[in-house]
């Protein structure tokens, strides 16, 4: 069956997939709803998009996002209430760095106005695969990709942008942290005037290596550090970074090498609503290993959207390793609740960061 | 039809698109032949490749290829000579390169005889879209791809290894060089510990941005710096650079930031041989303004497997544009005859450079 609506053609699913699903025991970004939406861009601009069925695609082998690269991604999450509403959190800075993401490979900007009515169409089609409860969400990645055809090095002209929703379970299943990461001290993620505050996919690709060298030495990620003298802080590639010293809350600036993460940008408000002297400075290594030495360095967390927030245990640095006390109210604990009562609706929202789809 | 040869199964095409392809004006990697190769990696191990059609695959929208660019390439070139016999140049220093950049983004190894095995007997299947006479060759493009469905950051279990082939006539069509290119001083290709060495798809999507910049002002390439100081001259994204200086030909040294061109390595040996001192350095962004000032600096080219030698006839820096003279007998055109005919047979291989296909 297939119905225009707002401008989207709609090809229903014949059967719903969803009774196959186990939602209590979902390995995160494997299981998909059962519809996608497919926007295409050709000839200077974005087409009729179209929600179908959730399946492959079918794409030229010289297609240049498997020669060079141009693809860009967001992960946002959706939440669904008591009364079945459905909410997100902050999704116009999404929407704005996408966008920012795209421009850097020199891909086009996606409208406003065709990211929110094709994303709140696709999850009010699916939306009983939202659920409700603790921890559970729906995981959102949008995500844009260079279609056209031809091995020459230079940017497409054809684009696919496309909404996927897969069903998340929160990443905490109680117990505390067993996350270790490695300061970087060879390899990096990014350059000077590169690409690193863009979600571009080759990005995350360039991390896989030193990171599997990490954890051959006991360490889950690896904390990165400026490629010039690895003697900052920057972020974990997948996460920004926090660091509490004392009472203090320590993140590094955003820069060209460095996500603009919304979660961490929430995180600093919410720590400063709430209180908590936040420094936003450059974070010197050895600054980091001497608080671990003397006691002061508290707590160390990740920021992002698929887990929110998530501590880390300890460190590795310079072949020496660090681990950090375990802490009752920790500020990430605190700080997570605070973040997700918004999200879910169970804390004031002051600063207007919930959104619900409109109906 | 479909028949194994070789532990590959191929299946050929009902009819041969060949008649339909202008081969004297052919955009470069536009036209594919009839056959493309494709090998599957999953459960840990490659599995029996293919030989079919050249056509769309089909694959996951959550595929790893897409969200985080796990995804690496070679360019190659063959050539028919007039007995009909097929070669390649250095095809062993582009088998072990794309290892290297696959294993940098922590993909398999693909193997030797695989790789030769397949690529061999793909371009015999298709053997007649290789022209002979001056400039003409077949564009060969090996590329792995991530193919495994999931959107969570972690390197894929799944993988396509192709190769698929694009005839191609020689970038030159008579007359000097028009190219300009820009020395960066903002942007940066790539960090210390970076994948700058690798062909990492995701290299050169970062480009693309600040070469439209650089093409807004009149320039087509950006010949890239490094990114902390920008004072050092490294590559242009898809070329090495070389400088003459005097009679001197520079060129940086490789590292993590510079990709080990198989043609600039030909290139230092030829010039060589040759009788021309070549010094491989870094090279300060100060020195060829120098030069290009005192009228020194007589020659700029780009290298690479595409084009072989791009004479470049100015560079912009810092604001100012500079031109280079017009010469006679360029060492850009003398390397450019020396190594085209090493690929065609017309010069002594004294470094066994040329790869004679197998019958």
């Amino acid at each position: 069956m297939s119905t225009e609506t707002q401008n989207i053609i709609i090809q229903k699913i014949a059967k719903s997939k969803i009774s196959e699903v186990d939602f209590s025991n979902l390995a995160f970004g494997s299981v998909f709803t059962d519809h996608m939406y497919v926007c295409d861009f050709k000839d200077g601009e974005w087409q009729t998009p179209t929600i179908k069925p959730y399946g492959p695609i079918s794409i030229d082998p010289s297609a240049k996002v498997f020669h060079y690269g141009q693809a860009v991604f967001e992960g946002m999450k959706a939440y669904k209430a008591e009364d079945d509403s459905i909410w997100m959190f902050r999704p116009e800075e999404n929407q704005k760095r996408i966008n920012f993401s795209a421009n850097r490979l020199q891909m086009p900007s996606f409208p406003k106005e065709m990211f929110f009515d094709g994303l709140e169409t696709l999850l009010k089609l699916d939306r009983d695969w939202i659920q409700k409860g603790e921890g559970n969400s729906m995981y959102i990645r949008p995500f844009v990709i260079a279609t056209e055809s031809g091995v020459s090095a230079s940017p497409s002209k054809e684009y696919k942008f496309m909404f996927i929703l897969s069903p998340a379970q929160s990443y905490f299943k109680g117990g505390g942290s067993d996350v270790k990461v490695l300061f970087a001290d060879k390899y990096s993620r990014s350059a000077n005037g590169g690409v690193g505050a863009a979600k571009a996919a080759g990005n995350y690709a360039g991390q896989f290596y030193p990171t599997h060298l990490a954890q051959e030495q006991g360490y889950q990620q690896v904390v990165w550090t400026d490629a010039n003298t690895h003697e900052f802080l920057e972020e974990a590639g997948v996460m920004n970074v926090f660091f509490r010293v004392g009472d203090t809350l320590l993140t590094a600036p955003t820069s060209d090498r460095i996500l603009d993460g919304i979660t961490r940008k929430s995180i600093i408000q919410v720590a400063q609503d709430m209180g908590i002297s936040v420094e936003v400075r450059n974070v010197r290594v050895s600054e980091i290993v001497d608080a671990a030495k003397n006691g002061t360095l508290l707590e160390m967390f990740g920021a992002g959207t698929a887990a929110v927030i998530n501590p880390i245990a300890g460190f590795g640095c310079k072949g020496e390793d660090y681990t950090l006390p375990k802490l009752e109210n920790s500020y990430a604990m605190l700080l997570r609740k605070r973040i997700t009562d918004i999200q879910t609706n169970k804390a004031e929202d002051k600063h207007g960061w919930r959104y619900k789809v409109k109906e």
